[in-house]
C-alpha cells in the first residue's frame, strides 16, 4: 500500500488565526494527497525551549520518514535560516534557532540543508510568514519526492544552544521541571531510561526540599497530595490526583527535582 | 468506492499539549488510510458526564461502522478497564467509566470487549496515556479489519452510571441544563421526540420559577431576554439572542428546567 | 493524479463544543472522499466582518476549485438565505449576511445560487445549525459533482454591506486596524497593492497622532518600541518585537492609521 508521507505541524500560531490553515492550503495546492496532522499550536508564543521538547517527545510516534514542520520563529525575515534536518529517520523542517536540537542532541547525528532553492518556495516571499512562504512549500515537495540536496547546500552546523538537562548530583541526579501539560502535571527532563538500574534504586523523588512519594499511576495517590510517577514517555512527573499540581502547589517551570538512589547503585 | 472507516477523537486533553497529535501519529502508523476527525478535545477535564453527553449527541451524524474513541479518563492506569463497545451501529472505544452510558442507554443494547490482547496495543505501554497506547492501536486495528473477539473476553456489565434524565412531574416534565456551549446556550436534556404529541402541547417552559417565552429560532427573539427553543438536535435549549444566557442570567449546569403540558395532552 | 476538491471550514464555533466534528461528520457521510481542511473556528461569536477578512485573505492559498464553507450567523432560522457564491475561482458556502462581502468586492464578479433544493440538506432540518443542517451538505455535494445550478434559484443580490476600506486623505491615505492575530500585531486594512508607486513613496505611518517606523521584517526593530511592516498578505500591520503591540500600547480594532507618501507621488 503505498501512502503519501504524513506531514506534521506544529506551531505557536494559536488557533484564533487562519495562519495554520494558510499553510495546509499551501501543502496541498503543491500535494493534495499530503497526509497533514496537527501535533499543537498551543506553543507559548515564542518560545523555542518548549516547542524543542514538544517535537523531541512526539515525532517517534509517526511512521519513519514522517516530514515535521515546526514554526517558532521569533528571528522570522532575519538572516537566521530556514533549514530541513534528517535525523532519527524523520524530516525536520524550520528555522535554525535551536528547536531541533532536544531530536540532534538525542538522535546523535543529522544531514541537513539550508533552504535557499528559490523553486520550493511561494513566489511571493513575504518577511512575516515563512511558516506559509517557505517551510509548508519545502514539506509539500519533500512528500513529493525532493531530495534533501535539492534544497540548497548542506548544513553541518544547526544551532544547537544548550538546553536543561539532568545531572548527577552526590548520590543521584539533579533535573527541572520543562513542561507543564493542561491538567497541571509538571513534566521533568528525567527520564527512566537515564538511569542506572532503571527505577528500582530511587530512593527518594524531592521537589523544594519536600519528599513526593513516587507511586505507578494517578489513581494510585490516596488524597489530592503531591505525587510522582514515570509517565507513559518515560518522564518523570510531579501530579496530583484529578487535580492541577502546577495550581495547588505552584510548581513551575524551572523548579529543580532531585532524585536520590540507592548506595547499592552508587 | 471502498474507503476506510472514520475514527472521531473526543477527548478531555486540551489544544496545548501534543497528545492528540500523538494519538494521531500512532493511528496512521497502523492504519495510513484512516480520515480521522476531530469530534473535540475541549471536554472539561475528567468530566465524565459532558463526554457522555457529547458523543451521544455527535456519533449519528457520522456514518454507520465509524469508530469513536473517546478518552476522559481520570482512573487511568487503575483497574477500571478499557473497552470497545458496538451500540447504535458505531464502534466505541475508551475507559469503561460511564463515559458511553448515554450511547447504550439511547442504543437499547451493545456488544462489548475486554482490551487485553498486547498484539492491538503499543509494546510499551505506559501508566498515564492509554490514549495512546491502547484505544488508538485498537482503533487502528478495529479500522484495519480486526474484529471486536480478537481484543479480549466479551464485557456484559459496562459501568452504567446514572446520568440526568428528565422525569414526568405533574402535568408535564422536569429537566435539567446539562451542557453549555461557547455561545452561552444552555442546552437541557429534555428531547421533542421524547414530549407525548411533540412540542404542539407545550404550555410554558421554566426556569428557576420564571417563565420563558418557547420560540422557533435564535433571531425570533426581539430583546436579549431569556428564551427557550427546541434545537437542531432536537434539546430544549434556553439562550439570549446574539449574547450569552449563561453569563447574563447566571445558568449553571444542574439548573432545573420544567415543562407543562396543555390538559389535553395530559 | 484525479483529487477530490478540498473543502474548508472557517466558523467561530471554538474548539470546546463538538459542533465542528458533527459538520465533518455530514460531509464525510455524504463525500467520504473530502479532504477537509480547517481555516480557524476562532473567530469571536457573530463578529461577521472579522469572518469576511479572514476568508478573503484566505481562500487564494487553497487551489482554484476548493470549496469554502463560511459559518458566521448570528440570524440562523430567520429569513436570511443560504448561499453558494462562486467568485475568484474558489466556492463559498454560508449565510447571506455579509460574510462573502470582501471576497465579491475584490473578485469583482461573481455567480450565486440560493440553496434551496432539499434534496442536497440534512433530511430534518433544525432552526439553529444550518452549518451542519444545510451548508456541510452543500459543500459535500458540491465536492461530489453537484452544480450550482442544482441548489436553487440564482442569486443577484447578494448582500454586500460598505466594510472598512481605506480612503485617500490629503497626501497618502487613511485606514483602520481590522484585525488583531494572536501575537498582538495589529493588521491594517491598507494593503501594498494599492499603493500608487509600491510601499517606495511612503513617508511616514501614524497612529494616535504617533510616527511608527516602517521597518522590513520583525527582528529589525531594535527595541519593544511600535513598529510598522507590510506582512507576507501585503498589509500594513503595527507591531512590537516578540511583544504584543494590542497589549504594550492598547491598540484596538477600528483604531485609525494613517500612511502620508512623498509629493514626488502626489
Amino acid at each position: 500500500m503505498k501512502t503519501c508521507r504524513i506531514i506534521t505541524l506544529t506551531t505557536d500560531f494559536g488557533y484564533s488565526d487562519p495562519f495554520v490553515g494558510q499553510m495546509k492550503g499551501v501543502i496541498l495546492s503543491i500535494q493534495p494527497e499530503a497526509s497533514i496532522v496537527d501535533l499543537t499550536h498551543g506553543i507559548p508564543a515564542h518560545d523555542i525551549e518548549q516547542g524543542a521538547f514538544v517535537i523531541a517527545s512526539s515525532y517517534s510516534y509517526f511512521p519513519d520518514g514522517s516530514i515535521h514542520v515546526v514554526v517558532v520563529d521569533p528571528g522570522v525575515g532575519s538572516e537566521r535560516r530556514g533549514i530541513i534536518v534528517f535525523a532519527g529517520r524523520h524530516y525536520f523542517i524550520g528555522p535554525d534557532n535551536g528547536i531541533f536540537t532536544r531530536i540532534i542532541n538525542e538522535a546523535g547525528s543529522y544531514l541537513a540543508a539550508h533552504i535557499t532553492n528559490g523553486r520550493y518556495a511561494m513566489t511571493s516571499t513575504g518577511p512575516t510568514f515563512h511558516g506559509r512562504d517557505i517551510f509548508a512549500p519545502a514539506a509539500a515537495w519533500l512528500a513529493k519526492g525532493a531530495d534533501l540536496v535539492d534544497f540548497g547546500p548542506a548544513v553541518t552546523d544547526v544551532y544547537l544552544p544548550d538546553m536543561p538537562k539532568p545531572e548527577m548530583s552526590g548520590g543521584g541526579f539533579s533535573g527541572e521541571v520543562i513542561y507543564l501539560d493542561r491538567f497541571g502535571n509538571a513534566i521533568t527532563n528525567m527520564r527512566k531510561e537515564s538511569l542506572p538500574g532503571g527505577t528500582a534504586f530511587i530512593t527518594t523523588v524531592q521537589w523544594k526540599g519536600i519528599t513526593v512519594p513516587l507511586i505507578s499511576h494517578y489513581a494510585a495517590a490516596e488524597d489530592r497530595g503531591l505525587h510522582a510517577l514515570f509517565n507513559s514517555s518515560g518522564y518523570l512527573e510531579l501530579f496530583a490526583n484529578r487535580e492541577s499540581a502546577a495550581s495547588l502547589y505552584g510548581i513551575r517551570k524551572g523548579d529543580k527535582v532531585a532524585l536520590t538512589l540507592s548506595p547499592s547503585n552508587n
